[in-house]
């Protein structure tokens, strides 16, 4: 195994590709997709968004306060890369794109309704990096499309979205489940389960 | 299309899950999992890994001041989520999951020679969010596989390395190729290309 070295780059991958609206009303609402993104607490809750000072978006959310982080699928990749590349101030993306903002609850940018699952986020920090500004936030209401729901155990599976995820300057689907968290130390089912031994009762 | 609602969580999907390496020397160098990780600013190149106090390997990186990010494959699973379940108080992770420590170039943190990208992170800020802490890093040097080199464009190819993402509690792996970045408006090719050109020729 030989190692080649590159100079710092921004190398971690798979990234979620999440389109992020923003604005206060119809007119003023836009979409900007972005990377780089996560998670940064469970307790609460809380996430980030990284944006170019020169991205429209990034305007408009320093002065609001909010945004909205809309998770991505198959359906909706060309939407995403399209949303990424164009620039609010040149495009209504909504109409555009034929996607539909709905009202949050707790935050005044919009939700978009196509999207699988909707995260409400309100900033609470602005940390300047150099390229990006980093816009810390709390999530205070999370959405979800109804049809991912399972109808058995009512658990929501997002893999029925289809997601995507951007790895390295491309877009790839969710491919095949591997295991849960914690598959490596979960005792293995013995044989001659109830299920089995209701067949042998019937 | 039904909207359901939950209480605020941390909905971002899909997460990478990185094997984190850290410590100074052989026998007290430590390895834990986080989806709590990504890019937070390009140009100088930033990461983030978030971790609970409780975790040891926050101790030994809050100590050193710098760590490794391992992306992680379909072969290394396995030891993704054991590294994530297990604690470096009650084992040797290197050990007990057959990777090899390699001698990192900026950092005293080892890479993991199996994990096909390392990123050799120093920490320039820890911020206290709740249940985590939020580890901001500057990324001082990328090392890959050599092997996943394209040989006839020189490219790295990521996808080769069969790499992994985290949803909602499951590993997945990367599946279909959906489109590079900027897609959506790049020209499609005219007919009559150069290949075809050729072909007439012989």
């Amino acid at each position: 195994m030989e190692k080649i070295s590159w100079k710092p780059g921004t190398m971690i991958y798979p990234l979620p590709a999440v389109m992020v609206s923003c604005g206060t009303q119809a007119d003023g609402y836009n979409i900007v997709t972005v990377a780089w993104t996560g998670i940064i607490n469970t307790n609460p809750p809380m996430c980030y968004i990284s944006l170019r000072k020169s991205r429209h978006s990034h305007g408009v959310i320093k002065q609001n306060g909010d945004f909205v982080i809309n998770l991505t699928t198959r359906k909706l990749a060309f939407a995403t890369d399209w949303c990424g590349v164009k620039s609010g101030r040149d495009f209504d993306k909504f109409k555009e794109m034929k996607l539909h903002p709905a009202k949050a609850d707790k935050v005044k940018a919009p939700l978009i309704v196509e999207s699988p699952v909707n995260i409400e986020c309100i900033v609470t920090e602005i940390k300047e990096l150099g390229s990006h500004d980093m816009f810390l936030a709390e999530i205070v209401a999370v959405h979800g499309d109804s049809k991912y729901l399972d109808m058995e155990t009512g658990a929501f599976d997002l893999s029925k979205a289809r997601p995507i995820a951007y790895a390295h300057g491309k877009y790839y689907a969710l491919g095949d489940f591997i295991g849960k968290f914690g598959f490596s130390v979960q005792k293995k089912k013995k044989a001659g389960t109830k299920k089995y031994n209701k067949k042998k009762k019937g």
